[in-house]
């Protein structure tokens, strides 16, 4: 009984140090993120997409809940403080203020809410196009410029800044509708469910990736824990890896089969 | 040549036949729809949570437009017409009428918005006691009186129900920080995305699930080609099994064991 008694002591000195140095780890890669916090505008517009500016919305304020307030976000307009209507005849969101291009922080522009194609008023293309004649393209214009700021993209967000211009020769990505469009607009598409263009622009494909930008940049200014209790909270895991230009590039089987056919000579039986 | 363009029009044709049986396979089983329209209520109440609200808001609006107005969807409140605060200091939404108990189709409630837990005024419990104070408990009532009703819930939604006794006995899901409660409250949990209880009562779990809730009922009420439109514009495939109680169960390998045990004599060596 004592040989036992002695070996379960030893057992759970041993399981007291693992555990001292399981607890010590994250301590010390919490450094990293010592003090860290962000303040994140999302900017509303006539006719933007609910989800594409709400996911996010949530995914953020969740993350400022477990952070105990490292994250605040709120909903911006190009005019102010104003009841901006989505799209699609959907409810209204309270912009609480006016987007600020010097404000430090990530400055979020979510997509257009209609139908997908055509040239009726309530188009995608036709809504972008309204948007683009605020002073919304001037503001992020600065955005860019200013070396503060993220500036990060939902769905059609990122057809809306290709529009001024704002992202020649990026890689960027959008709706998988709007693929062709943001490649004729000078950006340089890049087929993934999020896109990092240096660590200044991240961009994301359809609706539902706004909530796999959002906790990508949790994890980005933050760190994985707080970014996990948000995907636990709100069951759901991000998806895909973050394409950013590093690393291999694979090779193009389309292009390099082309060219291997070209170099070798014609095989005549 | 002539052989060649012969052998050409044959497969002209050949795929032409194909063509047609292909295009008419759906005509055939879009008669189990024809004619199907679907009205949706989804109920906001005081910290309601956006997404779990305005998730299946978007589907099914997008729905809406992919079937030529096949579905229509309305935010209400028990109140009526008003503006309704959402969780967390979060935006209002404009609920456009008030619920009606008596009008066919589908009333989604969503969860709450707050800390998972505590105490605190902003707790998730504490809201939705609060939403129970209210006339909506009385209206969801007579909704599950309706035949011509389904009852759908997403995340603390069907918190709120199992609250008022409606849950009694029923199968359910919600958030997974929830799951403990709803049995407290009477409900039979299943561990699953979306849980369907008979077809007039479809939950789901966590937050994101709302796109599953959703999606389901588009599928069920107007077929799988609608739900596959809102799937590819919003990026999002549908996850899970939708759980009902049909079909083989599977063995419980924790009760099982247990009893294979007590059933078999100790083996003494």
């Amino acid at each position: 009984m004592k040989k036992f008694f002695g070996l379960l002591m030893s057992f759970v000195l041993v399981l007291s140090l693992v555990a001292s140095a399981v607890s010590a780890k994250p301590k010390e890669k919490n450094d990293i993120f010592e003090d860290k916090s962000m303040h994140v505008q999302i900017v509303l517009f006539d006719g933007f997409d609910l989800l594409d500016a709400l996911a996010p919305y949530e995914v953020f304020a969740a993350a400022g809940m477990y952070s105990g307030g490292a994250v605040t976000v709120e909903l911006v307009s190009a005019e102010g403080k104003r009841s901006v209507p989505s799209g699609m005849n959907g409810p209204a969101l309270e912009a609480q203020a006016a987007l600020d291009p010097n404000r430090s922080g990530i400055i979020l522009v979510p997509g257009a809410s209609g139908k997908p194609a055509g040239n009726s008023e309530d188009a995608i293309p036709n809504i972008l196009r309204q948007a683009n004649e605020t002073g919304l393209p001037d503001m992020m214009k600065r955005a860019f410029e200013n070396k503060n700021i993220t500036v990060a993209t939902v769905c059609g967000g990122s057809l809306l800044l290709a529009m001024d211009g704002l992202l020649k020769d990026r890689h960027a990505v959008t709706n998988q509708i709007g693929m062709a469009a943001l490649g004729a607009l000078g950006a340089i598409p890049v087929n993934a469910r999020v896109v990092e263009d240096g660590p200044r622009f991240v961009s994301g494909g359809g609706v539902t990736s706004g909530l796999d930008v959002a906790l990508y940049l949790v994890e980005r200014e933050l760190g994985p824990q707080i970014a996990n209790a948000v995907e636990r909270l709100f069951e759901y895991e991000r998806r895909g890896t973050v394409w950013h230009a590093e690393g291999i590039a694979p090779i193009d089987f389309k292009t390099s089969q082309k060219a291997s056919k070209e170099e070798q000579p014609a095989v005549v039986p």
